[in-house]
This record gives structure tokens, C-alpha cells and sequence, in this order.
């Protein structure tokens, strides 16, 4: 059996094409293991995996714990809001401490981009980034890609835009790495000062009118609107937003084609999305849920691989 | 083997009388099981359950676990505080997300009475009420009837009475239902200001004077005092509440019978029942608690033979 | 095989020299299990442990789990944050109430000292300090002196000093019992404001001069500077704190010997020792962390045998 190129899961960015074909393959059969009756596998029985999550995160790190759990892994959780991180320990330090307990392997969400990078070059364990900042979310961005090929054949030549706060996004950004490296072509659309300024230089398409937007893609992926994360400056109100590059049945009635909307959720009904779209057959929203915790099997599953050898 | 003629145990209101039974019945086998020194049976490793609360649980929360993790069922925790609720999602939006990691049943505390009603008509799993609001909360009027009896033989003709809040308490609602589905005469005997307006359709006596109250009764279930939900125009003062509606070792002397006494815990030592009450041989509280497992293994286990049809 | 002579581990000071070395030759053997690639043992499949955090605590928390869990127990959390102990429920209910629902164990960490001897007289559980208040945390000092154990050969006529704030901690108090208890020499050195006024009657030499310190001893025990604790009163900065109590490279550059440094952890790196210090092959620091879960596996294994009897 092939392997994967890489001993952690930190970035896209470090991925080769064979890399996610292999993670595909293999979540192919995690998701029928996760359709029969028994949804679990014994293979990683001795595996040990600590998931520390320096930020909340509800479904990422459900989606992560379930793939853990049906891989028949151990399973410790470490969130930053009971811990000694507080207390000033340092990042490494507090790694370090949780490996000396014979762990294998550490699934991490940071709020610091960049930061799996760092504590792979520090510790001695198979690291998965469950989103670093606003820079990588890279699970997240292949169960994107694996939906778009579940539900159209593959992922090579479709037209796929990303549509909101590009800026602050790490869906945004692994899934423009992602989809580049299958042969996709990439489009991001939203409001100018929500569009980083090296743009450009990722090669992608850019169009600030959603109605142009839509018409060209197969795919939308409408991001989540952080309001926690919106200034004043960037963008007015949310109600301009809705006005401008949310989207609602009217306007994909308007185009001559059935094109698939994904959202990475939680959704804000009536802010990105409207709930008839949100409910609709075109979306695959909950399918992008179910397909996670197979990509999250697949990976987990070939990173012990390489832990074993 | 017989069935459940509901597929959710939203509140004790859609339960038959042979519900009840089919549930005592496979309480018991369960009672036996926790009893022995492995106290786990595999019956359910090809089920999910995810426990939702909404509302912080320490005792339901750990006796639902406990029921689940003894019959070998995956079990994901799910709390508001970590939660994307605050981020404005929907609630079915959030159920339908984990229902999406292939979960079968969703246990579920929420503020709102009704809460579970409403899930269960939106979302593909099973439901389990664990308290909605001050509407019901069924598994504990299931465990504090099988606890009736398991002292005194059975609920039919038993006269109970419920002391205290009856209008902010869930447990209440749920035990008028449960005693009079089996035969039991209730009765409820609190303050004015705690008994709710429509408190006389519900079948029961009313009584303001306790000791009448337990001169007439076989077993008295005194709710706990919620002192966080108590206002100031209700009553006004906690003392005043236990010199009225307080049992002490003197009231219970004073009987020519011995009672059986019940609390659903937390006991607040002193307010509703003085600590020799709480720790005589008449108090089934920690029955109550043991019982508490059982009954819900039993419940989760009959939900589940439905999902398996 | 033999048994320990007590049915809890409440503290070090309830222990013999015949219960410390049986806890650490059962270690030896759990630590080669934990180093196997499949690190669980089947042992304890019937046992049901409790872990009941009153305060906030990380690594010693998951050093618990992991044990528990490599044992195969079966293993509910409790914490204090979520729990009714707001609500003003007595400790003895809330234990009890866990107990009912079949709990064999009882893992606690509360800020009141004695709170587990308490317990012990009250509920019928085996039960584990895990740190009560600044009194004692018997398995910190087990894994602390198992560690000198196997980096020096023995414990027994080694010079040890305990440096820092004697005063608040419980780290301190117990290593004093278990390092006596095993036949070492015991110094602890530190500001005088942060020395309790009855260490003399504690057996251990008394240094306040550094140099001193570690120019007599063998292995150097650095406690962490408890800033939340630390009263202006006590001792006026933490950078007077390092220039007369911190450990830096020059200082062990300067002894004619190379000394053992241990740390309990978290780290405040800078403050009680130096980063060079820390990451120096004379510091056994994450040696102490792993040896942490072997340790605790072989109290909770020799535990289980008692109740088990």
C-alpha cells in the first residue's frame, strides 16, 4: 500500500496530489465503516492521540474525537480554558509534558498561524492541524474537496468559488491550495477589504459580484460571516453583506444550471445562506459534515502508519 | 420480547402503562448487572449517543454516561458553554451537524419546554428528554417510581405526595404523569405562589398543610428549593419556606406510620429535609441515585431495539 | 503477591517503606507496558473510577486518565465548574451520589487539606489524593522519588534538597515523608517567609543559602513559584525570588558534581530555573512525567486488588 509524503498533517501547502488521492481512497472505505451498523474499526488500538484545543471548537473537534474513537484509538482531551497555559507554561513545554505520557499523536487547534509548524520541529509526535489562525484548516478544506468529488465525479477542471471573508479565513486559504493542486480552478468573491492583499499572487480568480460569480462556478463555498471577528472598518453591516453576497433561491433560479453550495457551518440562516438554499437539494452541507469524520479516519489512519514503521 | 410504543422518551405525557412496565422490567435485569463486579454488557457497540446539554448537569449528566458506557454504546459529549450555539446557530442546525457523524440517539437537557418535542420532528435519531425547561423530565419520575417499587411492592394505590416548588419543577410534572399512569393518588403541597394555576386539572389533591399532607401519604417527594429561580414575590424567605413545608425527624415521629421519604438531589441539608431525615432508614434518596442508572440503561437500550427494526 | 497496607492513598505520611517499594515494582512492570507499542493491560475492566477535580489542574488530571484508561477502567469526570456544588450540596452528597450510581474509586483534588481523609471515614469507595489544598500529594512525591529510583540507583542515603516555597506546597510536604520514609537525607531550602514555622519538627535541615544547597546535595527538587499564591508579605518579586533561589547553568558549572534537577511542572521558565537548566541532560523533568502514569497505574492496580478481595 502507498503512503503519504509527510509525517503531520500541517498545511495543505505540503501536500502532493498523491497525498490527498491516497487520504480520498482510503476515506472511501472509512465511510462505508461508518455507514454499517458497527461504525468501527479495531486498527489503532495502540495509538494514543491527544486532541488540544487552545480555541473552542464544537464540531471540528467532534468530528475529530469520533474519527479517534472509531479508529478504536485512546483518546485524551486537552482544552486551554482548564489549563496551565494560563499559568505562562510555553507551548513546547506543555506538548512536551502530554508526550512524556506515551502519546502518539496530537491533533491541535492554536489560535497562532503557524503554530503545528513550530511544534513539529519540537516534539517528537505526528501533529495535526485542526486550524491555526486565520492561516491553514487543512482537514477541513479536504472534506470540502472530497465532497465536490463525491458529488460531481471529481474535482479536476470544475469551476469552484469561494465567496465571503477571505481574509480572515483558513477554509479560505487550504481549500484555494487544495482545489489548485487537484486541477480546479478557484475563484474567491467578496467585499474588497475582505480580500487579502497577495491575492493575486495565489492565482486565483477574483470577482466582487456574486450574480458573475455564480454564473461562472459549479461550486460555491459560502463562508461563515465572523461576526466576532468583523471591524467596523472592513465592512459596514451585516445586512449589506446579505445584500450584496449572501445567496437566496431567487438568485440561483436566475442561472441556467444546478451549481452545489457548501458551507464549512455553523451557518448564519439569512446572513451567507437563506434557509430555502440551506435546506435545499443543491446543498451538501450535512454531507460535508458526515464526509469529515471519514477524511479525519484517513488521515489519522495513514499518519499512525508511518508512526508504526 | 415486547417494544416501546414510542421511538423518543420525550416526556412521560406519550408513555402507556405498559411502557412503564417494559422499562421496570428491563431495569431490573440491568439492576442485576451494575451489581455484579463487571458491570457491562456489549449490547449496544453499534450505537452512537450524543448527550446535548444545554443547561450544566452534574448527576443526570454522569448517570446517563454511566448508563451508556455500560452498555458499550460511543459516546460523545456535547456542552452549550464550548459551544457554537453562542454564535447564533439553530438548534436543529446543530443536532442535524452531529447527527451527520452518524450518531443514533441524542440525549438532550435544554432550557425551553418542549425542546426535545421539536427536535424530534426535525432530526433522524432517537431523543431523550433530560430535562426541558420546567416542562418534564422523564427518566427521573421513571427512576423515582421503579425506587417506589422497589420498597413498597408497587405504585398502584400508593398515595404520594410531591412537596415544594411544583411550578418551576420539572420533576413534578413528570411524576403527576408517571404515579397516576400507574395507579398511585398524588398529591402536591407547597406554597400558594408555587403551585401552579392549573394545577387542578392535572387530577391531583392540593394541600398547603404538610403535615396533613403526610399524615395522608405513604411516600413524600420533596423537591429540592431552587433558591436561583425563587423570587422574592413568591415567598419570601428560605427559612420561612422550612417551617412550613420542611420535614424534620419530629414531623416524622409524629406519625403512626413510617414514610418513605425521596429527593431527586441535590438535598439542601436543613431546608427541605433535616440532615437525620435525609440519613434515616425511611430515606431512599441514594436508592433513588442507583436506580437512576439502571432505569436509564433500560431506556436507552429499548430505544435502541427500535432504531435496530 | 503482597498488598498494600492501606485501602486509600490518602498521603505518604499513611504509608510504609513496604508499600512504597511494592508501588514501585509494580511500576516497573506497568512501565514497560506503557513503553510497548499496545500500552493497556485488560486488569481492570471491573473497576469504575471517579475523578472528582474541585480545583483546575491539567497534567495531573490526564496523568490519571491515561493510567485509568491503559488499566481498561472504566472512568467518569467530574469537575467542580460544572457541578452542583455551587448549589451548596455537602462534599458527602456529592460523593455519594457518584458512589450510588457504582463507583469502586474515587480520584480527588480539593483545596481543602484533609478533604480526602474526611471522605475516607464517610463513603464506602477506595479513594485517591490527588492534592488536598497545601497539605499533601502522596502519587507526585511516589513518582518524584521512583524517578530519583531509577536515575540514581536508589533513594535511600541520597542528599536531596526541595527548593522553593516550602509553605504552600503540598509537593513539598510529601516528598519530606517519602524521601524520609526511604532512608534519604532531606534539606529544603528557600526565603524564610516561605519556610512553615514548624519545619524544624519536620526532621529536614533548613538552607537558605542556594550555593550551600546544592553544593550538599545529590538531586535538587525545584518547586514552582506559585505567583497566584505569592503574598507581598511573603517575599516582594519574583526576580528577587530568581537572583537568590533560581538555578542557572553557572551555578551548576560551578559545583564539583553533576546533580539530578527535578521539576513537578508547569515550568515558569526564567523563574526557578533557567531554559539551559531545564532542557540539560541533568534535568530528569519529563522522566518524571512519564513515570507519573506508571506510578499511578500501580496504585490504582494495587487499590483495585484490595477491594476486589
Amino acid at each position: 500500500m502507498s503512503e503519504l509524503s509527510v509525517n503531520h498533517l500541517l498545511g495543505i501547502k505540503y501536500l502532493t496530489k498523491q497525498d490527498i488521492e491516497l487520504i480520498f481512497e482510503t476515506a472511501d472505505q472509512f465511510k462505508e465503516v461508518i455507514n454499517r451498523p458497527i461504525k468501527k474499526v479495531p486498527s489503532l488500538r495502540d495509538i494514543t492521540i491527544a486532541n488540544l484545543f487552545f480555541e473552542n471548537s464544537t464540531r471540528t473537534k467532534l468530528s475529530f474525537e469520533l474519527a479517534e474513537k472509531r479508529l478504536s484509538a485512546d483518546v485524551i482531551n486537552f482544552s486551554a480554558s482548564q489549563s496551565s497555559v494560563k499559568k505562562g507554561e510555553t507551548l513546547i513545554d506543555t506538548v512536551n509534558n502530554i508526550l512524556s505520557m506515551k502519546v502518539d499523536m496530537v491533533v491541535m487547534r492554536h489560535p497562532n498561524p503557524g503554530a503545528g509548524v513550530f511544534l513539529s520541529k519540537h516534539v517528537d509526535a505526528s501533529i495535526i492541524n485542526a486550524g491555526d489562525g486565520a492561516h491553514e484548516h487543512p482537514t477541513q478544506a479536504l472534506l470540502d474537496s472530497y465532497s465536490i468529488r463525491e458529488k460531481l465525479g471529481s474535482v479536476k477542471g470544475k469551476n469552484v468559488v469561494i465567496v465571503g471573508d477571505i481574509l480572515h479565513s483558513r477554509v479560505a486559504l487550504s481549500n484555494i491550495y487544495a482545489l489548485q493542486l487537484q486541477g480546479a480552478n478557484v475563484m474567491v468573491c467578496g467585499p474588497k477589504t475582505l480580500l487579502p492583499k497577495y491575492i493575486k499572487e495565489l492565482g486565483v480568480k477574483v470577482e466582487t459580484n456574486l450574480k458573475k460569480a455564480l454564473e461562472w462556478c459549479d461550486v460555491a463555498n459560502m463562508l461563515r460571516v465572523q461576526n466576532e471577528r468583523m471591524d467596523i472598518s472592513y465592512f459596514p453591516t451585516t445586512r449589506e453583506y446579505t445584500q450584496q453576497f449572501g445567496v437566496n433561491k431567487e438568485l440561483l433560479d436566475g442561472l441556467d444550471k444546478d451549481i452545489v453550495i457548501m458551507h464549512p457551518g455553523p451557518i448564519n440562516r439569512g446572513v451567507e445562506i437563506t434557509s430555502d438554499v440551506a435546506d435545499s437539494k443543491q446543498a451538501i452541507i450535512l454531507d460535508q459534515v458526515e464526509n469529515g469524520v471519514a477524511v479525519r479516519m484517513a488521515v489519522i489512519y495513514l499518519l499512525a502508519a508511518k508512526i508504526k514503521q
